[in-house]
């Protein structure tokens, strides 16, 4: 890291768990002086008053911006294009823009098409961080701590936006990373955006059966933690699985061709073929993963 | 609870997971004299006479239960066959028998074309508990507290037996449940058989992809903890989904709709739909779940 970060006037844009764990964060550092959270509901942004998340609450993000140094857009990446069109009039010349969404061409394309000639100081970023909370209840600081960040730069992105937007994720404890946008979003659709969806459908498989109190009484621990992240928002998912709409469905085609060869292998009690698949997926997660992890 | 437990010598076959924290526990609770372990390598067996999970070692299953008075069967399912032919001819004929399968129709067929007469004293059993570990190393004594264990008696099953199993279960501080056969493979096969396909599944769809390395490394906790199971046991988990087969079938073809819903809702970006079924398993997962597990 470089010289000590300060940024005098932060606004985060949704204050909820990934806006409100950024602010915590960059206060902890004392790498921010003050804080404006954006918000549509009163009551989540009193809490993150409350919580001492943010200094100031306000409901409009184009007033917020005009004396911001940096912007983080924290929403629901399908609520991009309206905030970007509502602050891009009111940014000052100097602020650095970038955001926390989860997916990263459908929300540079819109930076494209609304930051105006802001686009050179907007850096797309996506901390692959996150817990099945939503809300500024739900912030805390150390949610970024050894995790990683992405950083996918456009050829216009100026240097000094994009060094100052890795400071502030150092400064919150993450490991920063650079891709290029379309590996991004390929690669968190098969990590992320697919064991959603997976989820959402078994829970709601589940819960369409005769009797689900009784199968939910009779789980245990392996469907509990599978299912975790079906209580993840419904809002900022559908958003998501649309916005990443074609490598999500790659993904899912993917999934869905293991899915079937396992099927045909139960269907005609091949033993055999199961242990081997099912072999094949222990030593997977083994390898790329328990011992990646120590 | 009725008067104390008191088990003579207990021999369990297959001292793993679920045989060694059955043994376990049952010695903490000091409701067993003896315990005489059964194995198929003699590595697994000197862990768990080291681990005084076991008093005496044996590999052949005749032999150990000559003199028993419980019997636990927890091997994977498909070797039922093989162990109740070699147990049936030297069985006392005081001895009960159980079993810690994860089907129980299979089973209870087997041991009606294998275990003859032994077959009054024959209560099936399926503790809904265990880890993705395996081996007698991964046995604790704590495993079954507070969970449930759900037992199958047939018409034939004398209550004197069912009731023997009930104590010692609770004895090892799992809450016991009788539910019908049939009943209980089509909920396993839903709560417990398809996660653990589906997390198989997954895992292999990400090592089939380039770069698996940089795609687990940029993973985070929701797919940690979906995939948890695919660190099972691809022997046992084989056996099971054969033997409980067309539950499985079943429950794989709903959840595959689930999807196939999601997928057409993904298609068309339809973020409305999307936001409907993703609230909706959130729902049933708060209703069914985290109010009851507070």
């Amino acid at each position: 890291m470089s010289a000590k970060l300060k940024i005098g006037k932060l606004v985060v844009i949704g204050t909820g768990l990934i806006g409100g764990s950024f602010a915590l964060a960059l206060k902890r550092a004392r790498a921010v002086k003050r804080v404006v959270g954006v918000g549509r509901t009163r009551r989540n942004l009193a809490d993150a008053v409350r919580l001492k998340i943010i200094d100031e609450a306000s409901r409009d993000p184009a007033h917020a911006v005009r004396d911001a140094d940096l912007v983080l857009l924290a929403t629901p990446v399908g609520q991009m294009p309206a905030v970007m069109t509502a602050i891009a009039p009111q940014l000052p010349a100097h602020a650095v823009v970038t955001d926390g969404g989860s997916t990263k061409r459908d929300v540079i394309a819109c930076a494209r098409r609304f930051l105006g000639g802001h686009i050179a100081r907007f850096v797309p970023a996506h901390p692959i961080a996150g817990t099945e909370m939503s809300g500024a209840t739900a912030a805390f600081a150390e949610l970024f701590s050894g995790k990683n960040v992405i950083l996918t730069p456009q050829p216009e992105t100026a240097a000094a936006a994009t060094r100052l937007v890795r400071q502030a994720w150092e400064a919150c404890g993450a490991r920063v990373v650079q891709l290029e946008a379309g590996e991004h979003d390929a690669i968190l659709a098969a990590v992320s955006h697919l064991p959603h969806v997976i989820a959402f459908a078994l829970v709601n498989m589940l819960a369409h059966r005769r009797n689900p109190g009784r199968l939910f009484g009779l789980s245990a621990g392996g469907l509990r933690d599978t299912v975790r992240i079906a209580g993840s928002s419904p809002e900022m998912w559908a958003d998501i699985c649309v916005a990443n709409r074609d490598s999500l469905l790659a993904a899912l085609e993917d999934y869905e061709n293991e899915l079937e060869g396992m099927r045909a292998a139960i269907e005609c009690a091949d033993v055999i073929e199961l242990r081997r698949v099912f072999a094949a997926a222990r030593g997977a997660r083994e390898k790329w993963w328990i011992k990646k992890r120590p």
